[in-house]
């Protein structure tokens, strides 16, 4: 399928920031036509769907001010730097934001969140077996916790009342793995 | 939850580009202090899954230059401008990049893409009741189509093996509303 790939020529550095970098590359198209490619580059992400033995699930409840309202996910964080090891990432965001620590960890695959726009790729997990230590939030991170089953989650997905990308994936994998603790 | 809300108190617009606009928000935290936030505004998308009466999908490889490989999506594309009908998008886009109508849409549900980053939302839809006419792609896009089983494609996302996140998504939900088509 090579008839299918851009090649690139050149680039222009758009805006380096905190955690957005923007850049507008030149390519060459598979018909020979040059074009331009305006992009956000991230360093990734992950998320991880806590489970509790009960059948309860972790969420949280988050401003996402480009929403400019309040969305209920997983817990889920950026990488610290390009190439983190995506499972320690998802055990720290885990820890800070819940105060939950895990005994097993699944990967649930990775996600390309937008991939015509930009290069971020989310890993998937799902935590269980777990215990609760202490809270410790960035100094900038606002969010509430409330536990949910995993049923209802499923619902609420299937019904188009959660809108977080990951986070209903991560809920329709784990329905997929745990039949055993949907109502069908 | 007031608690979580922040507030916007000035823009700083970045870039404004063909496809990407990225603003620089100075905001108010709920506990009183400044932040800024970075982030991508969008005019939205708008996906489809296309459904043969036989089980099969219409799917779609497209070279995603941000990840700088080809990707394995269903059909999908921009609204022309905000607010644009999302079905209607939907339909325009399966016509133009495979050729096909279909008699009958659900909607799947929308999704946040990267709801830190992009306030981009994008609309799913299974397409049923398949017909084909004439492809009509953007100058500037190169796709090949190919036919995959519905539950194929669900072992494929279970494994982790296709990435894009609306595609993901679109191929659960569908597998949920179409066990039948599942060889489970």
């Amino acid at each position: 399928m090579s008839n299918l790939v851009e090649s690139f020529v050149s680039r222009e550095e758009i805006f380096d920031g905190r955690i957005l970098k923007v850049v507008k590359d030149t390519v060459t198209l598979p018909n020979g036509e040059m074009a331009t490619r305006e992009m956000c580059l991230h360093v990734g992400g992950v998320c991880v769907l806590p489970l509790l033995d009960d059948g309860r699930v972790i969420m949280e409840h988050q401003y996402r001010y480009p929403h400019g309202r309040i969305f209920f996910e997983i817990p889920a964080g950026k990488l610290n730097y390009k190439g983190e090891d995506p499972l320690s990432a998802g055990m720290r965001e885990l820890r800070e934001e819940t105060g939950a620590v895990a005994e097993r960890y699944t990967f649930l695959g990775e996600l390309a969140s937008t991939p015509a726009l930009i290069d971020e790729k989310i890993y998937m997990y799902l935590a269980e077996g777990i215990t609760f230590g202490e809270r410790r939030l960035d100094e900038d991170e606002f969010l509430d916790v409330e536990l949910v089953p995993l049923s209802e989650l499923y619902e609420m997905v299937m019904r188009g009342e959660i809108k977080d990308a990951k986070t209903q994936l991560a809920i329709l994998k784990t329905a997929n793995l745990r039949r055993d603790l949907l109502n069908l």
